[in-house]
C-alpha cells in the first residue's frame, strides 16, 4: 500500500466506493464520473504506478479480470461496444497514480466517450515501417 | 486460424508486417494508421473475435506482454504518455474482428489521439452507484 494513494485507500476500504468485484489480486469499483453507464476500474490490489512500472505477474493478474467483468457489464446494460482503457502519465489523461484499466460501456456515437484518430499512413512507407519497428525491437527487454 | 482473418494471416505470415515483437503466445507489430509514432498492436496468437469471448488464460498472456513493449516504446521514442486501448464491437471503433490491444504513445495534445471524456458524477448519488455495482457484480460468473 502507497500511503498517500486514493485507491490504496479504496482497496484498503478507508474510503469508500461501489464495488463491482474483489478477490485476491484485483479489485473493481465505479468510476465516480460514470463517463458512461456501468463505467468501472480494474485495479490491482498491489500498488504500482503505471504500466511501465508493473511487473508481468501483476499485469496478467489484472487482464486476467477483465473478460468476465466485461461479459457481466454486457449482461447487465446490453451496450453496443466497449472500450478497454488505460492512462499512462498526466499528458495522457491519467490523473490517478495506482494503475487502473478503464471499463467504458458504449451506447451510441453520442455517450460520454470518443476517441479522436487520425491515421497517417501516408507519411510512412513500408521502409520507414520496418525501421520504426526494428528500433523499438531493439529495446525490448528480456 | 480463423480463415478470413487478417491478423491470424499476419501471425501467419502469409500477410506482411512490421513485427516489433513475438513468442509463443503474443505478436505485436505496427499500425499501418500509426496514429502516433510508434502506435503498435498486441495481439494473441490464438484467435479470438473481442474481450467478450476471450478466456482469462489469453487475456493473461496477452497483457503481461505490455509492460515490456510499453517500456520498449518510451526507451525509443521518449513520449510523455502512453495510452492502452482494446476496442470491442464496431461502435466502439473495432475495425477487424481478432482481439488486439492498441499502445499509442503520446507527444503532445496535438499528436493523432485523443478522448472525448464527459463525466456525470452530478447524475448519479452514493445510492445510484451502490445499485449499478450491485447488478454489475450480480452478473459475474465463476
Ligand atoms: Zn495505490
Ligand atoms: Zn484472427
Amino acid at each position: 500500500m502507497s500511503q498517500d494513494c486514493i485507491f490504496c485507500k479504496i482497496i484498503d476500504g478507508e474510503i469508500p466506493s461501489a464495488k463491482v468485484y474483489e478477490d485476491e489480486d484485483v479489485y473493481a469499483f465505479l468510476d465516480i464520473s460514470q463517463v458512461t453507464k456501468g463505467h468501472t476500474l480494474v485495479i490491482p490490489k498491489q500498488h504500482t504506478q503505471d504500466i511501465y512500472h508493473t511487473d508481468s505477474d501483476v499485469a496478467e493478474k489484472l487482464f486476467a479480470r477483465v473478460p468476465k467483468i466485461a461479459n457481466a457489464l454486457k449482461e447487465t446494460y446490453e451496450p453496443i461496444g466497449l472500450n478497454v482503457l488505460n492512462n499512462n502519465e498526466e499528458p495522457a489523461g491519467q490523473s490517478v497514480f495506482h494503475l487502473h484499466i478503464h471499463l467504458i460501456p458504449r451506447y451510441g456515437k453520442q455517450d460520454g466517450f470518443g476517441a479522436k484518430w487520425e491515421a497517417h499512413s501516408d507519411q510512412y512507407s513500408t521502409e520507414d515501417l520496418q525501421s520504426i519497428a526494428a528500433e523499438i525491437n531493439n529495446n525490448i527487454q528480456g
